[in-house]
């Protein structure tokens, strides 16, 4: 196919994935560049390639061209690459034993930083609340270098998760600026649920009450606190390194 | 003073402080927002604040009125703050004993978190090559937390660093996505110039070539590599502890 209009349907379905809603209510979104595409495919979840008139790319899905005008209309990038991909999102596997959730984190970058992050360092599933932004935007699937399509994501509330990490025997781990224990001090552990919250608010107290080990980052005392992809990266660094080489 | 036009001179001369070729010539530079004014005051290099009209702020350095058109045309932010203020660059201390390096650093971003990471854990001066991005772009002042004023910043290449460096005494750390040390083992440093690379494309081949030690940090195979920033801060972090608590 070829399409050189904004006013196809198609192309118009494409330009409303910049919206969650949308995302969410036919369960597709788009990864932009040639990397995130090649991942995409390799995780199965690829249905459609789009790419600029005059582009060359092989893969065993649908290709379809589009013209300038139309695919600056339906990337969400300011400087739109050739190749944008339509993903599915895939059926979620049953939630794994080291967990990182992301209570109302706001900022797209973050949100891809940590989730990069958690496939280095070994963890299997992330769990999203309502109010933390969404992991399927552009932003965030940019900043995760299409790792997100490496960990399972679930999009849950603090209150229905907890019943089943107490179900399971899952450490919640809360963390804190202040208090708790020093992270180098942390015990091994197997299994694990790790906390992060809001760029500004922190965990939250409801959610700090049901932990059951809070934790901090030492660190200097001119220094308040770590950006939360960083304090969340260096958390599971720690652990990972625990569980595999201690 | 009462600002309500953006032809005036001064006006004028805020507003082209978001080019870094213009801070750089007048050593001036802006911060937005109440909590990075404050801590540019602390610091002793807040010269003047400009508060938008109807707005209330103590502070004993002056301060002028602008209208919200002014606020929006001296202002780097889509939204702007209703305080902003004009600061000078500090003279440069001498270089000191911990030390982070960033070798063309692309995203202002990235560059706030480390510096905000570095002064968590102890680093006492930054050193940015000539293509790394500006230390005193809006962006990255505010992805430091302001934690710009608590190091000092060096802009110097490569070329001229080392021979200080071994001068000094002080060991220079490459990074290496794989080979050389992995991070959990490396010995105790008092003193160390650790190296950060490019985005893409890590730190170059001339300057490993000049490192006395290289180490990685070991990730699960899916992930190649990780965000610059998470890297230096899980570094640093590594290196804080031991020598702090271990």
């Amino acid at each position: 196919m070829h399409y050189t209009s904004i006013q196809n349907d198609k192309m118009k379905k494409l330009h409303k994935l910049s919206q969650k809603k949308y995302r969410d209510a036919i369960s597709l979104f788009l990864v932009e560049g040639e990397h995130l595409v090649l991942e995409a495919y390799k995780q199965g979840v690829l249905e459609e390639v789009f790419l600029k008139e005059g582009e060359i790319f092989s893969i065993d899905v649908p290709i379809s061209y589009v013209n300038e005008k139309v695919m600056k209309y339906i990337s969400q990038l300011d400087s739109p690459p050739p190749i944008l991909g339509l993903c599915h999102k895939y059926d979620k596997a049953k939630l794994g034993n080291r967990i990182l959730v992301l209570e109302d984190i706001q900022d797209p970058g973050n949100i891809g930083t940590m989730i990069r992050s958690s496939v280095a360092f070994g963890v299997d599933s992330i769990v999203v609340t309502k109010k933390t932004a969404d992991v399927y935007s552009s932003k965030a699937i940019r900043a995760s270098q299409g790792m997100l399509f490496y960990v399972s994501i679930f999009e849950m509330e603090i209150e229905q998760l907890v019943p089943i990490l107490k179900k399971n025997k899952i450490p919640i781990i809360g963390t804190k600026v202040n208090g708790g224990k020093m992270l180098k001090d942390i015990e091994k552990f197997s299994k694990f649920a790790i906390i992060m919250g809001n760029e500004g608010l922190g965990v939250t107290q409801k959610t700090l009450d049901v932990c059951d080990t809070y934790l901090y980052i030492p660190m200097q005392k001119q220094c308040e606190s770590l950006n939360v992809g960083v304090a969340a990266s260096i958390i599971l660094y720690e652990l990972d390194k625990k569980e595999s080489y201690e």
